[in-house]
């Protein structure tokens, strides 16, 4: 639907409005780490090489925006601090992140192959995303799939 | 596995190397402009509001990557075109397009709803990204599923 599409804003487009919070790369980073259960400032900043303030920064946005909580901690003979753990929003980024992490499997991995994978904790099969509808069918390719206009469509301002 | 993610290296993560290629608010809406079958440079500039250069850019480097090609079209009294057109490689992205808009529409729509949703084309029902393992389990929860070292894992260098 080239031309029909054409008629409507993309103004309130949600994967915009979703991008505009996780769309940073140090952010996807820091998602990514704690989701791996590394929760702590010095430990993701190890990982991810991202510099201090950046990260400090970036931390402090995903709980504004609520995908991350902090929760103190305390170490034998340090001072107390905070950890960051994923908020049910930010849990319901994890589709997000196997997919994107397979498609980078699949066409940027090294020829050893991917540093990590993820399976299924009872069967320990490897997992994976895909799409499926609401009757049950599995989708094979995007071509099965149409846009339907969504109940906030808003017709774009003629120019 | 927090101690034991630490002693592994996330230089060549996956994640990050699709992020390289797609980590940038811009490119993500070309996208999907594409995949709604939006493929000329002037429709998608207008849809997206994407100045011209960096469209003209983004559209460039999504063709050098892989993503992307370049179909030519000529309209009648006009000189050739190029539209463009998802690859395979762009095609297996879909799966991160709609977990990343389903997050969205659950957590930043505006308050009438979403402005598309996308139906399954044969029975017209909602679809959804998802998460199985090759054992045919869905996955409910990202507790479900546990981190295993890839073929390509690296040890961290010591510090």
């Amino acid at each position: 639907m080239p031309s029909e599409s054409l008629r409507w804003s993309a103004e309130n487009c949600t994967v915009g409005r979703a991008w505009d919070i996780i769309g940073d790369k140090w952010t996807f980073l820091v998602l990514r780490e704690v989701f791996l259960g590394i929760r702590r400032f010095e430990e993701i900043r190890v990982r991810t090489q991202i510099p201090r303030q950046v990260l400090t920064n970036r931390l402090a946005r995903l709980v504004e925006h609520g995908l991350l909580r902090r929760e103190p901690y305390q170490e034998p003979g340090a001072r107390a601090r905070d950890e960051y753990r994923l908020t049910p929003m930010g849990f319901d980024l994890y589709p997000v992140l196997v997919a994107l992490r397979e498609w980078g499997d699949r066409y940027l991995a090294d020829a050893a192959g991917p540093p990590m994978i993820t399976v299924h904790r009872d069967c320990g099969e490897a997992v994976h995303a895909f799409l499926r509808c609401a009757a049950g069918h599995d989708i094979a390719s995007p071509r099965e799939v149409v846009p339907r206009l969504g109940a906030g469509a808003r017709l774009l301002a003629p120019t």
